[in-house]
């Protein structure tokens, strides 16, 4: 349970007490605010603030292009023009700000996106909780046999026990020791910016992180794929659950043109123009290695 | 005039309906929203929009730090503390997007700071109005002898008359010229992408721009400067004066830090010292150039 | 003629004078740098500096990916697969820096891209000289009359020759008038940095830029593509001939997986694949909009 | 140690083919290029590229200011006016490429400057090295009783043996049971991205980092100051010492004017006055919190 009473109690506290504004509301992420979903064994994200809609993202392209918007009919169609055209600058005038609770081995992953604002839980400061993150045994994949950076098939039996049995035990051992280094009782304490080298991976940390809405499509379609690590890309798919809600028109228009599409390069167009034109093609002709060809095949049939 | 009855009628009307909200709320920065702040002769800068206050600041930090922060005893004080040793990243967590409406030579400045958002009116698109910067006669200022980006004397006079009719005639041949060439009558036109061409950089142009108060703070602290141009300077005092009632405590740090504040560097360190223990220095026991040491003398007497 | 004599005997010397280096050395590149690719009628860019080169792309992502690059069998084979899976951090690992003359509404558009290094020319400190762009006979095109930010025809006889006069006199007239005010013949000479705003936006200024390669990238798919106003697309199209010379594996990936691209919305996957199942589809089956739907027939017949 | 003997061969093999190049060359700088400076007990960084000098700094001031820079007689007074004014940009046209060999913790701290290009190596892809930073018994502070982010005195005794004892065994077993996870003998073998979340956070991981000179600037002021945590504090003292090398100017500048210089607010400056004019001043009357003053007479006594 990656949250107390307590911070429950707080969470609905927090939800009590709407204010009036005169800025663009989002009834979808209003209804989100503050709640953490759950993410992991003790992670979340919350939404704690966001700026802007799906208006705000039309009035900002009809101030770029002015008259030049008239004649798209309506604000659906001109934002899945904005998103077919890779227009980025109109999606930047929205903007969200979430805490993050997550293990620190997704947390490196995840800071690689740098066009983002970040308050990280410091552990120079104060102490880390004893939390860790142990996969659930329906994630405790096998190395893939094809791919050098996937998952293969799930862990079975004994050796799925060995391996949940060495994470839990390290895990604490790692912790009770670090507990020791700090304590002061008969000692002075180690200090806590060394001390926390002793703590694996899979502990959790936690995070407020902010970006606008471009930026996070570029972190969500590249996070919430398939090919993405398991672990980040469930929070992906949580964080892109409270997006649906709160600029509905951009979040379809990104589904269709980025999540569901796909990038062609020309040898690829040229092979299908062929097969449209009725000829057969394989990968001697088709000009691409074994890897692309293979990719071309599994989309395309 | 920079606004139409027509765009106050629309700005009266955004105000009329507050909506809930559970967001933070800075009672100061609804006052602002989507009023203009008349600048130059037909500039204005509004908000448009913002997030987060002076508790969201605080709540970032504390995110950071965890207990670390307990001894601090109030916002303020913390506040102050994270102005004073550089911590940028919790400011980095309140977010404010205006709609400016600038001369060209103006946005040219502006644009240098590259961190932020927008949405500029394109004159690809659309056509721009006939507005044009003519500086008040208490502006038009000579160039500075003795600094190379600087004003002197104010023009006075035959040779101020002639300076504003220039300004005036050439903008108005100018506009003139580019609506004949776009205009269709008994001629194809001229793209507009190419027409705009023949504009002058004192016409008027808008964008929606959009960034965090970290990066606000330095826009400020360069563009509130003294030595800034004096028609960035005052675009720079009409947005400090709305970030002054949207987040009171940040601001008060950044005046006593950054704008109020100076850099010393190791060798002035040096000087003073001395001077504190009473000594009498001069520029050639100074180490300094002539230039940093007139700078010196400026402050210190 | 962008160059004076002057100028030309100093890029030769500058080109006299090879020194021994250790580091990574693009022959491609060498052979470019310092000299004037001339662009427009008074433009040019110029490579002045450049760090790795293909090698360092391969380097750089077999430090990220270790025993997992290994498979690849060629530095080619690796390069077009970190570009067909948008893999960007190995081509951030090169960096380019132009000396670049333009016209200021082309600079207005390039100062878009923000995640580059530049210093441009100061007007507040120093004058800017007589040089304007003014079109060749064969790009001065009307408006689009469907495209609101494109061009249609070109111009021809009377009309033609009246844009062209009209160009060149506003351009004369507006120069001469900023000599002037700024001569302290007699008169004290108005400020520079606000004398300045009396010129048109087709006269050219300077910068210093510098990107890395994807950055470049990017900039070169957005500003090399055939809906790129033309004054800014040669600009591009002579960088991309510097790019191929540089680090010719990249680019040609470039060029088969960006520039010779193509992305497909998940509408778009379906339609095709319906039809390589021999159906025949129309707009009202696609789901597409008229113009979408128009953008696809045009690439897929 | 931190290099194998086949990697001290390479790094002398790419020493030993000098090749020509029109660009400008830092000699200082290549002297260092491609050595490893060993930093921890693994550690180390390694310059394997860089662009530009102390002449490409003044080049850019020179191109954006024109005229107006030629009153300054030398390059290192340019430099340093560039310094004292928060010339940014010129420095931005430097920019170096390093290899570093770090402890995860410290690669935490580190990634948090964002504008810069990192490439780390995945442990996804591969499997990570049996190399943990074990601090020198010198290094093994107690929390500090004043400061919550730092360091007081060095353990001692049986405090210090179990400290390190504790780190290397905990190590020592987390890696053993890291190869036992992964292992294939007998069983399938954890996946690589879970089985690493089983490291604890002073396992050495490397990357390319490169960045420009004034961010890299803003790096060192941060990170080699004497309030940064050790372990990253002597990666940056090792890169200075690289830099001061690479661009003796602007090293000598960012020494004055950043790393030995302070800010002052407006409080401190009036104190200041005070004190200049005879006045004594007690932290009642100077408007300063009680950390404020402290550090108000720490520095001037």
């Amino acid at each position: 349970m990656p949250l107390t009473p307590d911070q429950r109690a707080e969470i609905e506290a927090a939800r009590q007490s709407p204010r009036p504004t005169l800025r663009a509301v989002s009834d979808g992420m209003e209804a989100h605010l503050y709640r953490a979903h759950e993410v992991l064994d003790h992670g979340f994200i919350r939404v704690v603030d966001y700026m802007g809609d799906d208006s705000a993202i039309v009035q900002a392209a009809r101030v770029s292009y002015g008259a030049g918007t008239k004649h798209v009919s309506n604000d659906a169609g001109l934002i899945r023009y904005l998103m077919r055209h890779w227009h980025s600058t109109p999606f930047e005038m929205c903007e969200v700000k979430l805490h993050v609770k997550l293990p620190v081995f997704v947390a490196r992953q995840w800071i690689r996106h740098r066009t983002a604002n970040v308050n990280e839980y410091s552990a120079r400061y104060s102490i880390l909780d004893r939390e860790f993150y142990i996969p659930d045994p329906a994630q405790l994949a096998a190395q893939s046999t094809v791919n050098n950076q996937g998952r293969g098939a799930v862990l079975q039996g004994a050796e799925a026990a060995r391996v949940l049995e060495t994470l839990k035990r390290d895990a604490a051992t790692a912790y009770d020791h670090y507990e020791d280094m700090l304590s002061q009782e008969g000692q002075q304490g180690l200090a806590r910016e060394l001390a926390r080298m002793n703590l694996p991976m899979n502990i959790y940390t936690q995070w407020y992180w902010k970006t606008d809405l471009h930026n996070l499509f570029h972190f969500l379609r590249l996070r919430a794929d398939a090919h993405a690590q398991y672990e980040i890309r469930i929070y992906a798919e949580a964080i892109a659950a409270t997006v649906r809600d709160w600029v509905p028109l951009a979040f379809a228009a990104f589904e269709d043109y980025r999540m569901g599409g796909v990038t062609l390069s020309s040898r690829a167009i040229s092979l299908l123009k062929r097969r449209l034109a009725g000829e057969t093609v394989d990968q001697d002709s088709s000009g691409m290695s074994k890897g692309e060809w293979r990719e071309f095949v599994e989309l395309w049939g």
